[in-house]
């Protein structure tokens, strides 16, 4: 008998079929001998016992696994010639064992994450309203490649609301849907970064999101400083950077908006050498104190990249982020995303677009504005009764708006190992020197409250508070 | 009055303001000031009534329209001193008058684009089942920004499927979830140029998306011949480069296999000086003729990315694709994705987990085999009856397969000639010279069945001969 000379092929051990598993049996042989080969348990050369011989240990026809063999062999596992046995044909390098599973994130009980929106207020259901309209109603055009920008009935709605709440001169024919803020952004360093661009200045502190994507893109960042009214632009105009990428209506991270005065001399600045301003408008509908500060864009639409997103209006897991470009930039980009795709899918899209018609977007930003107001207030409370000592804002410009809140700590602080301890006892905060490019000019915590209910911030802030190790007491 | 001394701002001019729009006056003041200084109507310099005025000639409150002047102040519009009259701060560059909207893609009434599955095919209802399934079951950890790979519930069914029905050695933890083919191509050569790999070899005939995928990473291709058998792999190994994109299941355009011995040979190549191989799998499991080519990764997992997406399989617009890496590559991969961002949204992603999961998949996959199957019948029917000079398969390796057919025609025909005149008639045939990089060596159409009901067919195909105009009748 054939499985004599070479491993043992039958029931229970290398081969074995189940006739009620739904999955034809030639692909159940398929399978175990793939995997034998795979697993070294099958050397190459050895030889496989002949298909009658298997057929009889199996109880099936000979036919079936003469289909397997064949299957095989044209796949490149085994070798079979007339009249020769069947042998395995080479070792396949089989992958190295698999790394433990890790979270690639680590998670906390109480998570002050500065970027993360309450999840838990993500309106399921109107969402699924929307989608399901969606998918009733798109046309065929948009399931098959359509658009490279995205679909025409989203870029005119989102261009509709922006102008409207955001204040930005919005032309649909210049608008692109990406997949998020950080693709969005990206794809324009690319393009930067192919046109010779080396330096683009950014805010210090700013996000450690933007340095990272420009950096990813070949170039070096310039950090500019910031202080109470927004971007220092006589700073900027001595740092020789072409681009410079801003959050005007609500600084990241020291909450600060950009002053009408500088507003003015950033677009000279622009206008001047036909530079370039990349505008961060991440949340810019989440204001608690009735201020509404504008979007830069619409004061120079030829001279701003306005980047916006879904991810702190709506939920970061949609990933659903635009551009307004100006007309001189659309093309050029609009031809490199037909080249790499990408982008967000047309359901997700066309259901963005039922949801801003319908009023349900402006309806979700009034409902997260006051639990958010309230969530910030429980947060400063809480704060100010269990870290008396930290200062609650930058300077004139910070106003309550955002996700997140900054707590100054004193500069003998030891921030870091803060960080650390709290982190022990399931806190997770952000140090303000994340942040920072150069040295920190001042201690902190990036603190987000929105995505924890309020009992929860009270007995975060409280084990934050407990997790403290005072540097001179320790002395 | 003020007005008397700068442009008449009142009703029915410039400012106007709707009590029954739900939109709040002080921001229909605000936008129509906005509109006009963009309009250039209101220049530079120019004198805005008193908001005494403006609100007695719009019948509204005084606090009204200060509310408004100060936004625009604030925003940049507008200057306003103390005991000055507020006054138009800049002139706002306008966009360029828009372009006439054009789409950017031709339409054809009869259109044969191989790459274009049967949109009315797609299962609306069962999609938005799972859908909502995925919208009422996601964790919250998936609708935050989750792992930058995609939801490890879909990349788990995906690796048990793709091992399933194309014979991949599939790690979930080493698979990546990303916008399509085109984005993961991209992502990929991205990489493979940042590490200063300057070639990359490409089937020739080939895919005219790889070399622009390629290019635009900044790379250059070498087109390696492909015959019967498919990529010549003695030539690829005298090209001198260390990645290669190849079709291996299902060529493009040419249709054949790549044979057992090649495939042995080119993984023989990549593990000679760790070359890299990467499969574009595009329509692995849409065979007609009982063959079932498996995937090459399935033999050398640790040489080979595997690439694959829904686009042909089920829909291009849910934009959804996937790669399998070798172990070594994942983690630089992932690095790039968490900087860069992109991917599909969760909600996309666990729905695609349900529709695997529930068996929908393998569903639609046989029924669109077997309307496929019809289509590929009848455009081959008509062919021969409208175009009997056409040939109709490359060589031994070509099957049943896929969206399209190759005609082949005889080499004195006016092919650029014809495909225009098609597309004046509304016919739209992609030639085969658009997939050769140097001088293509037969000429023909690519033609794509699977999109067009089996009359549309018949009459596509009668008003393509029809087209035609024979050079010798001619001369």
């Amino acid at each position: 008998m054939a499985s004599s000379t070479g491993p043992v092929l039958g029931p229970g051990l290398l081969v074995s079929v189940n006739r009620t598993s739904g999955v034809a049996l030639n692909e159940q042989i398929e399978s175990s001998i793939r995997d034998a080969v795979r697993a070294g348990q099958l050397a190459p050369g050895a030889r496989l016992p002949s298909s009658r011989a298997l057929a009889s240990e199996l109880g099936i026809s000979r036919g079936v696994v003469s289909e397997a063999y064949g299957q095989l062999a044209a796949e490149g596992y085994l070798q079979s010639r007339q009249g020769a046995p069947v042998t395995v044909a080479r070792r396949v390098s089989s992958p190295a064992p698999p790394a433990p599973t890790l979270p690639l994130l680590p998670t906390y009980a109480y998570d002050f994450h500065p970027g993360m929106p309450d999840l838990d207020g993500f309106p399921r259901d109107r969402w699924l309203r929307s989608v399901r309209a969606a998918i009733q109603r798109a046309p065929g055009s948009a399931m098959g490649h359509g658009d490279p920008r995205g679909q025409p009935e989203l870029r005119e709605a989102l261009s509709d609301y922006l102008g409207r709440v955001r204040g930005t001169a919005s032309d649909p024919e210049q608008t692109v849907m990406r997949s998020g803020f950080r693709d969005a952004l990206a794809l324009l360093c690319r393009w930067l970064a192919g046109r010779g661009v080396e330096q683009v200045a950014i805010e210090e502190p700013g996000a450690h999101a933007h340095r990272l994507i420009v950096e990813q893109a070949g170039m070096s960042v310039v950090p500019v400083p910031v202080d109470g009214h927004g971007l220092r632009v006589d700073a900027l105009a001595r740092s020789g950077a072409s681009a410079v990428i801003v959050t005007p209506a609500h600084q990241f991270p020291t909450g600060c908006v950009l002053a009408t005065e500088r507003r003015a001399a950033l677009i000279a600045w622009a206008e001047d050498e036909g530079r370039l301003i990349i505008e961060d408008d991440m949340d810019g509908e989440l204001r608690y104190d009735g201020a509404r500060p504008g979007a830069l864009q619409g004061l120079a639409p030829e001279r701003v990249v306005y980047i916006g997103s879904a991810s702190k209006r709506l939920l970061p897991g949609l990933r659903l982020g635009w551009m307004q470009l100006p007309s001189w930039l659309t093309w050029p980009l609009v031809s490199a995303v037909t080249v790499d795709g990408g982008g967000p899918g047309a359901i997700s899209q066309l259901a963005l677009q039922d949801f801003i018609t319908r009023g349900e977007l402006d309806r979700h930003l009034r409902r997260m504005r006051q639990r958010y107001a309230r969530r910030r207030d429980t947060l400063l409370d809480a704060l100010a009764h269990h870290v008396p000592d930290a200062a609650l804002s930058a300077g004139a410009g910070a106003g309550a708006a955002g996700l997140y809140e900054v707590a100054y700590l004193p500069a003998d602080t030891d921030d870091t190992g803060w960080i650390t301890r709290a982190g022990e006892r399931g806190v997770g905060v952000h140090g303000l020197s994340l942040h920072h490019f150069g040295s920190p000019t001042r201690k902190g915590f990036i603190l987000g409250f929105a995505g924890l209910s309020e009992p929860a911030i009270e007995q975060g802030i409280r084990l934050l508070a407990a997790s403290r190790t005072r540097a001179r007491a320790s002395n």
